[in-house]
């Protein structure tokens, strides 16, 4: 009998009944790949609630309790008196997502002695330093592709709303004037432009995809090339750094993990390589951007603007310069959150534990750590290594 | 010799200098369909500069002095001590644009004697009285295609931003918040929703292209069909009447032109036929749907959202209900003027300039009236008759 201890984000009206705006999901039958979606042998969820706070549970408890195991839920995770690190001690199982990230650092690890099992409800495990758990022989898995065409939806969205202005234009809407030169003296058409994604893996490739018909010019820059017919079918084109793409790029997107290769690679001197004027949208982690180059890109107009819904750490501090930095289109962490991602990673995570206590294999393509090397979708998309570092602060902050 | 009358909006800093984001708009050869963009001799404008407004008077002045011409340019429109007004009565040419709209109505034809060519410098002619201007003999002239595409990236922005709830999520970035559970419960991906288009003409069709890759089921109504191979291409279902397609569709977008048969299409009933929880996109023109009926459909949650950047008339009040209503992505009308778009349509206003002056036929598709009948793509779009009813109402407000 175990105890999985699950770290999800509040739900300020927990306990007043919520109402939702549409009465059901799509039917979707497969992920664009081909493979399937999650297959646990039942949910105890309606596919369009709130599943990924504390109320909601996952949809866990009864598979979990029926099953003889006990289940802790809490957002309280920053911190040495915090309940997560409290409980961490007797844990066998931990869940955590990255919106909300309960981080495992090395110090965490050696205190969690009985853990087998770190669980991303999500996808990016990189809360978790992957080298402590390749040491001490940790599990982790990640619900991959459940939240990727989420995502990728939130960067065309936010591409277009940088170059055509959306924000601002929608500011004088709400103070009541109609300022048609201030809304059209930074809005632009996207159709022509130059794009160019950082890494093509699920994310990155959806993206192409995505912004194919909008006549824009396709980059890539990824260790892995894609196959040559997708390069043709896509029209894109393959460049072997992230330098010598940027330079030519109107918009860039970052969709790569974050590991120790990836952290602080949009540092100045990079965002110095890129056109006056780019615009650049990180979707993928906080950490892969100098937070301060950033806001002086900005502030000097070498950036035309930014947006992105990733942070360092998470939550964001009150004052965290990201939210009054001039011309940005920041979300909290919640891309690979909607509703419509909840239901397949809260369906994924069942999947995983299911497969975790019955014995069975965990899909490949899940696994980031195991046996005590990278493994699956880790072996392709991660380095060893560690990049928690600085977590610490999260603690700090008090925020909504 | 003849004298120009131009309407344009303000810019409210005009006399200081201006700065753009960007250096350069992309080049681009044609549009989709194969035609050529807008081919005056010759531009007095730097491609990328704000021209749409009084300041930048479409660079139109040189063209126009130096051929003995007189150039009026105002933002006064409205009312009868309005400069538009007084300086109508001898104008030869009006220039006009949707996004501040000269509502030349059938009262004002009558006292512009001289007038001859009524040039929109954009595209959508309804400001115009047609019916009085077929009676007078009147051509009505616009810059068909040069903002097409702008507005159809404007409708997927506007789709993408509903559906995942962007603006609300961006708003608890500026509260200093990080409330993931009430960003994410109005959260949704657009990925196998079903979207249908009113009209598939060059604006509703760049949008279905663009929402392809999206993995929506794509549906449209018009009055004329899309040639079958383009049909399959998108895979698209045509519908043969708006209140059919609506009702199956999680999303609808409006991209018809204003004229007597759409205004007011979609009132308290139509609205109520749709799905309860779906989202409406009009950036057509404000009066195809009943304002107080979006209100209404938005707070009993029959609507998720509205949103678009047409409204009626132009520029809305400050106490405009759709500037403070629920779950509404308003922008004033921008959406065919960004800076990509106004190179065009100034170009494109030359063109036409050029042809009247020199006595050569203007281009068969930037026509809407002419000899008396609807013409060109007015006898594809239009009805006859007007729609300007209810536009004196824009002199009571002053906005910014």
């Amino acid at each position: 009998m175990a105890k999985i201890l699950c770290v999800l984000y509040d739900d300020p009206i927990d306990g007043m009944p919520r109402s939702y705006p549409r009465d059901d999901l799509p039917k979707l039958d497969r992920y664009p790949d081909g493979t399937t979606l999650p297959t646990p042998s039942a949910i105890d969820f309606r596919p369009g609630d709130l599943l990924g706070c504390v109320s909601g549970e996952l949809g866990l408890r009864k598979y979990l309790e029926s099953n003889g195991h006990t289940l802790v839920v809490t957002s309280d995770k920053d911190g040495p008196d915090s309940q997560f690190e409290r409980e961490l001690v007797d844990a066998d199982v931990v869940i955590s997502q990255p919106f909300w990230p309960a981080y495992l650092t090395a110090e965490r690890i050696a205190k969690a002695k009985n853990l087998k099992l770190a669980l991303t409800a999500g996808i990016g495990s990189d809360h978790v330093d992957l080298q402590a758990a390749i040491d001490r022989g940790i599990t982790v898995a990640e619900v991959t592709y459940c939240n990727s065409i989420s995502v990728s939806e939130h960067v065309v969205m936010m591409i277009l709303s940088l170059v055509r202005n959306y924000l601002p234009s929608h500011d004088w809407v709400r103070k009541g004037g109609w300022n048609i030169a201030d809304c059209a003296a930074r809005s632009y058409d996207v159709e022509g432009m130059h794009v160019g994604t950082v890494a093509a893996g699920r994310i990155g490739s959806a993206v192409l995809r995505r912004l194919k018909p909008f006549d824009m010019h396709l980059h890539y820059f990824d260790r892995y090339r894609l196959p040559e017919d997708v390069e043709r079918e896509l029209g894109v084109t393959w460049h072997d750094s992230v330098e010598d793409m940027i330079g030519m790029c109107d918009v860039v997107t970052i969709n790569c993990p974050l590991h120790p290769e990836t952290e602080n690679l949009f540092d100045a001197s990079m965002i110095a390589r890129m056109k006056r004027g780019a615009y650049l949208v990180n979707t993928a982690r906080g950490k892969i951007v100098d937070r301060d180059a950033v806001v002086a890109a900005l502030e000097s107009g070498q950036l035309a603007g930014y947006a992105g819904d990733v942070w360092f750490p998470q939550p964001a501090s009150r004052d965290h310069p990201w939210r009054t930095m001039p011309h940005e289109g920041m979300t909290p962490h919640i891309s690979g959150t909607s509703l419509s991602a909840q239901a397949r990673y809260a369906a994924g995570t069942r999947e995983i534990l299911e497969c975790f206590f019955e014995g069975r294999p965990i899909r490949d393509e899940y696994l980031i750590v195991q046996g005590g090397h990278l493994a699956g979708t880790g072996a392709h998309s991660y380095s060893a290594g560690d990049a928690t570092g600085g977590s610490e602060e999260a603690a700090l902050f008090k925020t909504h």
